[in-house]
């Protein structure tokens, strides 16, 4: 069959809910500067889906390094790859200071996160080797596994148990093959907030031969005594072999870095297919991200902020009875009850009646019949922005469990079969 | 065998010349802005390694744009991916103005041009598809046809009887698995300069079943009546059924963007894992986008003058006998005879005393005992550059078919045999 008639056919995942939802639960267009009141639909909303955790995005420190450095250098400059013609003293600096803060011996800036990693996981393993890696991992940490020529093996969530009898399986090959393991994490899980069980997987490290991949995404700048991650929070940076982070999240840009030993990331220096053949990462964005980092390490009342908004905000949630799983970070999702067309009317009701913008996750991303919205609380808001919508979240959730969104549904339906029967 | 062990005993094939080339001949640090006039180790060098066609990287309009843009929204905004909070109307609006100039109903921008090259052709293909591509075919077209999980051929560099035998063995395959066939090109080879034959890869589609993706880096801004690019070039845009550019070439920035029918580009915007998972274009490269189309549109004299460049170097080199190989673009390559280390002595003395700056490319990247000097002439460059760099290659060749650089290679050679005799 012709691809493109396949295509029509079959819109995808997402695409399937394109006519409904475009514009409104996918692809909502916001106005205005990012923070905790941006515009929707021609209205204010206090928003809770940017991942700006310290608020960095309107620092005014930061927007005037990012302009300094844009009126300087353009948005195009360096050209090239780095290994053609994109390597400036700027990009090397800020590796030296990444390199330091998440004590590493080395760095190296990535042009973007998502490809860094896909091209990270394909320079580390030959196809002797065997991926084990946690079955929640990101997108990114897919493809890369998805580009592996040997085998891989997937552990249940954040699941010891699950990691060492995949670990056992993998011994058995990596030893047929004589090839290697590599176990890949993330720092802390994006939807449901738990961090990953680092201390524990490092400490598998004593029973077997691997070495750990960690994608810190959410965990840098906001975990660990001095921002530094994960690894840092659960005191066992050493052992993680090769980190990682976006730039995407609390530093409020984009591109990353990795870092680790001096010799391997030397290696994936000369090794990165997506690095090695493409530009650059950004100078705006690298002068921008020496400011960002300087941030990070001498405004530790930053930190301390976001912190406070996050124990307000999952206090006030868990006290009003709300279930927010078993969130060890600032990531707080709330999880009911319902069906997917309750939770559009629930969330309509949310972002027009009380001004309260989330992200909202159903089945099949989540299991069926339930409801998870994800509130990203950062330094920037409110005791006033989290009050409101601790009682916003109060109000919609007595019409959840009193029916009246299912009574909705249920007139939705009905309307929907005599327009049937009508045709 | 433990991973870091492997990696430690072999660093890869550019690594191994990691020791000697490395601030040379692989991540060379160049100085001061881009153009044709910039610093190598501390000495001003006439530039032949950016893809600045148009020269837009010191165009004042583009500067003030990107400086405005990056003052007004920072280098953050819109934080998220484009599903989640990343779309905004200038977003749209960049992408309708692409569409329109590339004669497109629909385009899509992506946040970077490798993973969305990467992510378009993972989300075209299903298993039962068949893939067939050029075999020179860029590293992130590799990558995307390394995710597919069905069968996929390769036919000889721009040889249209390959294709077609090609084409033959696919559409048996794609008729054993009900799929279809994707046909994967480049407009542009940018290493030796010859443009992808599209027109009688599109002429095939009579006789074979399939869909043409180009990947047009290198041509969109440079070829065309109006500079959109390859298809427009050979008269066949309306046959090519899915169209991407990087903006990292003739526009001078990041991103990139893919265009088509209306139905398949939005089948992509809900189902690119690159996009879908990873933030938005960031704004002042979709502000600064739009001022570089603009001028793309309305100063045609710009490419006139990159293309009086382009005659004036390609001739000139003709005329002294210089073998350019087959190249019908900007992209000049130059074609000598001689080992790897005489193409280091020759490269080295034209930085150094001719103060000439260029890439160099030498086995295994082509075949044995071939040296590849590209250069990439911009509208920025002046005759008297052209001038100087027709004068040092000539002096160059001269002393490389003489003999000069054999002998002091020898030297080397004698040199480190009798240290290696000495320990």
């Amino acid at each position: 069959m012709d691809i493109f008639e396949r295509i029509k056919q079959n819109p995808g995942p997402l695409g399937q809910f394109a006519d409904y939802g475009e514009g409104y639960f996918i692809f909502p267009r916001l106005e205005g500067p990012i923070g905790p009141r941006m515009i929707f639909k021609g209205k204010e909303v206090i928003f809770w889906s940017a991942n700006d955790y310290l608020g960095l995005c309107n620092h005014p420190e930061v927007k005037e390094a990012d302009a300094k450095a844009a009126a300087e250098y353009g948005m195009f400059y360096p050209m090239g790859a780095r290994a053609m013609s994109g390597e400036t003293d700027q990009h090397l600096q800020l590796e030296k200071e990444l390199a330091e803060f998440v004590q590493k011996e080395n760095a190296y800036l990535l042009n973007f996160g998502y490809q860094g990693m896909v091209s990270i996981i394909d320079a580390l393993v030959s196809r002797n080797d065997v991926i084990v890696y946690d079955v929640d991992s990101h997108a990114c940490i897919v493809d890369g596994v998805r580009l592996h020529a040997g085998k891989r093996f997937t552990y249940k969530h954040n699941d010891l148990e699950s990691l060492e009898k995949n670990l056992q399986r993998a011994t058995k090959v990596a030893h047929e093959n004589k090839g290697g393991i590599l176990v890949i994490t993330e720092g802390v899980f994006g939807m449901r907030g738990q961090q990953g069980k680092l201390k524990e997987i490092c400490a598998l490290k004593s029973k077997y031969n691997f070495r750990l991949l960690v994608d810190d995404a959410h965990g840098f700048g906001t975990l660990g005594r001095r921002g530094a991650g994960t690894g840092e929070e659960q005191e066992c940076q050493d052992e993680i072999d090769v980190y990682f982070s976006t730039f995407a999240k609390s530093m409020a840009g984009f591109g990353a870095f990795v870092a680790g030993d001096r010799d391997i990331i030397r290696y994936l220096k000369f090794n990165l297919r997506s690095q090695i053949f493409a530009k650059s990462l950004t100078m705006p964005m690298v002068i921008g991200g020496l400011k960002r980092l300087e941030l990070l390490r001498n405004r530790p009342e930053i930190k301390a902020k976001l912190w406070e908004n996050v124990h307000k905000l999952q206090n006030g949630l868990k006290e009003r009875g709300f279930n927010i799983g078993d969130t060890n970070t600032c990531v707080t999702p709330v999880m009911m009850q319902g069906s997917p067309i309750e939770a559009t009317l629930l969330v309509k009701d949310l972002r027009e009646n009380h001004g309260i913008f989330t992200s909202v996750v159903v089945y099949p991303v989540i299991p069926k019949g339930m409801i998870l919205l994800r509130l990203i609380p950062t330094a920037s808001h409110t005791d006033a922005e989290i009050s409101a919508t601790l009682d916003a979240f109060e109000a919609i959730h007595e019409k959840l469990v009193s029916g009246f969104y299912k009574a909705q549904e249920k007139k939705i339906l009905q309307e929907q079969n005599l327009s049937f029967t009508a045709i």
